[in-house]
């Protein structure tokens, strides 16, 4: 009952999108709703209305994921402004603080380094106010998911076949740091942290490694329905020709997998 | 005359980059042409020679269509710092402070939900500035432009049999959000939404959804020559590249229009 | 031996991506090693164990080399947050003032003007505390380096033939302010501003770019191997999906060049 008040707080928040306040990035930070009426009424009646009352309450794909989906894309795409709603949001849809700072981490390596590094003020906000403490934080180091070494064998030799010789250095840490070791992290799900990369994918127009990705996360049980509605979510927090560029390589693999 | 004044004014403001000052994102964010002066000296006397007394100056493109481009390629890029500088020339230039508001709104759906957001703060102030209220903003709905129901038909008949299996939101949403209510609010002429959208494309490289806005876009009345003039323009304030990226588009498009 | 532990001393910065001070554009940032322990401690044990111990010291590509890449992807990605770091690494490293002057006009044109304009702070900032003053900047303008004529007449005639008739200004100042003003201006050697073009190029996804700066950088010097690096080295700096939608574009330009 607390978590649905506190959901339903964070919605309103969504709807006039205000960010809160955070000490270093954009000091003393806020958007305020008459700021955006000050500006575009419209916006402010499409937050509502489109986004509030419709998107994100359309079945196919959970707000959890909605969270995780948007959580990914401002991070991809370096917009830190939103991140505190989003992120509170986020934490109060029922995504684990262990889960986000996986999020974070993931995207370090899936979307730059510097982008994790300007995603780190409003998580140790977010984190600080609810007094969540390292002891909720995966630890740097731990146990591994297992691994199917027969699958990853098969991709390591067929990516050191292809770039090998010209790349030995990005090849060498695709293995090492990436598939045997970040992939492996047990505090995010491989479906989760498949459908972050995914997110992330999409909402930078990579559309180049969809393809490998999708069918990854669909073999870690994303479905096709909750794919879909992944494009119809990012159009607008990634803006829509990102979600059309996607568009012809989600419908190729999906047509393309085994039913 | 005044407002000729105010253009000069502004266009020595564009010379040095001088961004305005800011109370959110960014507090107290002033970069003056000494700045530049100490870091580039040479980045001071292009934006002289080649920016000012050349780019802007050239035929083919309006300064009220050359700042048109140049707002949609920062709110595009989220690139907010030269954000105020350039809300204030196009205010100058004969932008209507309707238009702005539009602007802004169109683009949260053509390149993301945070972007508009991030446009928001430089917004408000330069309005504030200027004594621009509330009555001289488009209200959040109201009466349309009329629709080409024919063709508005056939592209949601065209997108549904594409994507209507894969991806059923982003096909509703399309046609529900944009074509049939964003694209048909008065306060921006379709020939200046369609100048924002192609701009944005090209600032954000977002090269496979060019020839259909370019085309809507012509449509719309843009001409060749400003076609061609607006790949010049961004190839500054977007980076050489994405001009690039996008000519060959552009070439394709114009060359299999009808003359 | 100053040089060295000043080397030392930002490696350990770098390690903790500790971004300086800067009293603009996010006054009063600071993002210390604790913040990032407080989200993600994981991140903090991969920069020093991947980052700092073994992507940094890997042969093949200099120390110097690699700060003008890391520079280079965060001017054209618009990370202002973790440019302090670098550029501070970048002339403890042996990049000169006048080179990190250059490599910011350099992008200016090459990633967009709002970019150089948001790495200015940053610069300013670094060279005031380290009292580097005017006298060590490259002039607005001066004496060029030799331009190889031939060469130039046959890319500005093939070019002029593909895009002259859509978008003369664009191949205008292609020639007039890119090939015959700052590609010759001396204070960058060549080989530099090749490997900060196809940096730039690759950290941002300009896939169609890469061919011909790729080969022109290798004509200016660049080898395979340092060719090599520099993908593995961006795809910690901009990701691993830019550095993989490159890849095979590095590949099949080192393939097809004369042994």
């Amino acid at each position: 009952m607390k978590l649905l008040a506190v959901t339903l707080f964070s919605f309103c928040l969504l709807a006039g999108d205000v960010a809160a306040a955070s000490d270093v990035q954009g000091a003393n930070l806020m958007l305020k709703p008459e700021d955006i009426r000050a500006v575009a009424p419209a916006l402010e009646s499409y937050a509502q209305k489109v986004l509030k009352d419709d998107l994100w309450k359309r079945p196919g794909l959970s707000v959890r994921d909605r969270s995780i989906v948007t959580v990914a894309a401002l991070i991809a795409r370096n917009q830190t402004v939103e991140l505190p709603t989003h992120l509170g949001l986020a934490l109060d849809s029922g995504v684990k603080p262990s889960e986000i700072s996986e999020i974070i981490t993931h995207l370090a390596f899936y979307t730059g380094w510097a982008n994790a590094m300007g995603a780190i003020p409003a998580a140790r906000d977010a984190f600080r106010s609810r007094n969540i403490g390292a002891d909720q934080l995966p630890p740097a180091s731990g146990p591994q998911l297992p691994l199917d070494e027969a699958a990853e064998k098969q991709r390591a030799s067929r990516v050191g076949e292809q770039f090998g010789q010209i790349t030995p250095s990005l090849v060498q840490y695709t293995t090492d740091v990436l598939f045997r070791d970040l992939w492996l992290r047990p505090a995010l799900a491989p479906r989760d942290r498949s459908l972050v990369t995914v997110s992330a994918l999409i909402a930078t127009g990579q559309v180049a490694q969809i393809t490998y990705h999708l069918n990854r996360a669909m073999d870690n049980g994303l479905t096709r329905e909750e794919a879909g509605e992944v494009l119809g979510h990012l159009a607008f927090y990634a803006g829509w020709p990102n979600a059309f560029s996607a568009a012809p390589i989600v419908k190729d693999v999906i047509e393309k997998r085994p039913h």
